[in-house]
């Protein structure tokens, strides 16, 4: 099975060209935080605010054990962020270190993608996006997101990525992350 | 602050001390599955059996990162089940190796409990009173019971324990198990 994982901050175009791509490549299309029953209880607990900040991190990766089922029911799955998001985010916004995630992440032995497409975008023009799409969150504020790009720009090094630009036409985009994919498969015949 | 958990097979008798015990130490009763919204999903998702094993093992793990913030508002806490229990049960009913659960344990740096009040109680003793209950289920039989008993028997020896037999008389039970906190809280002042 390749996995493949779109990246980016927030309001970098990941999910629209996770959905071409999976429709294009006739690929399932999974998300660690709304695929799963585990995963939607940890969104809607990560919005409530109220966990601590250990809860949070082990309930993210609770929904992440649960994909791990689904893995080998398929050649090729698309996935709407994975484990660099968790990387960058609990570091980034939930304050943990990247090497006691990383640690945890090695002890579970969790299933790490094949292939990161990051889409690449500047700060401001994510943000733009965000708000013509309406409410705001504060995890989507300019600071926050440069705090996470950062992180996204140590932890990539320990995965084959292929960066696409993403403020550019939507096609080429798509064009750019499809083929990136197709020649991963093929590398792999 | 001084954390007791009391510990055991299923029908032991451990909530029902462990009521007692709080009530006369006017301590808070916490329970890691039932306390917390967390702990209360992960209770049912445990029941549903549709979970993951290295889900519900972090599922469990996140409702005891849940307490860690309820630990420093207490002196005395008791624990109706703690890390013991999910020690024996993740190791004994999942089947995970007790090293592997252990080494989670120590890298979350989760708080473990000071003293152990063992409710010890012959199987078909205890399985005798659950079908007084009512409904028996699956994970309560005496074969699952008895791995659960044995796995208890090996990690008890990390934990400071005090075993308290339960087949006797309720108040001689109680009495046992309110002097060993007794004792244990006079030592640490």
């Amino acid at each position: 099975m390749l996995l493949v994982a779109f990246e980016g901050i927030d309001g970098s175009g990941k999910t629209t060209l996770a959905e071409y791509a999976a429709k294009e490549l006739r690929a399932p299309l999974l998300s660690p935080l709304t695929s799963t029953p585990v995963g939607r209880f940890a969104r809607e607990a990560i919005l409530s605010k109220s966990l601590h900040p250990l809860s949070e991190t082990l309930l993210i990766l609770s929904a992440f054990a649960e994909l791990e089922t689904l893995y080998n029911l398929h050649d090729l799955i698309i996935a709407d962020r994975h484990l660099p998001s968790f990387l960058a985010y609990q570091a980034a916004v939930n304050g943990h270190d990247v090497r006691f995630l990383k640690k945890l992440i090695r002890a579970l032995n969790l299933r790490l993608p094949d292939l990161v497409i990051y889409c690449d975008v500047p700060l401001q023009t994510a943000f733009k996006r965000l708000r013509k799409r309406g409410r705001v969150y504060d995890i989507e504020a300019p600071k926050v997101q440069s705090r996470v790009a950062a992180v996204y720009k140590r932890i990539l090094s320990s995965f084959k990525v292929r960066k696409v630009p993403t403020d550019t036409f939507l096609t080429k985009s798509i064009a750019l992350a499809v083929d990136a994919i197709r020649q991963e498969r093929e590398a792999r015949r």
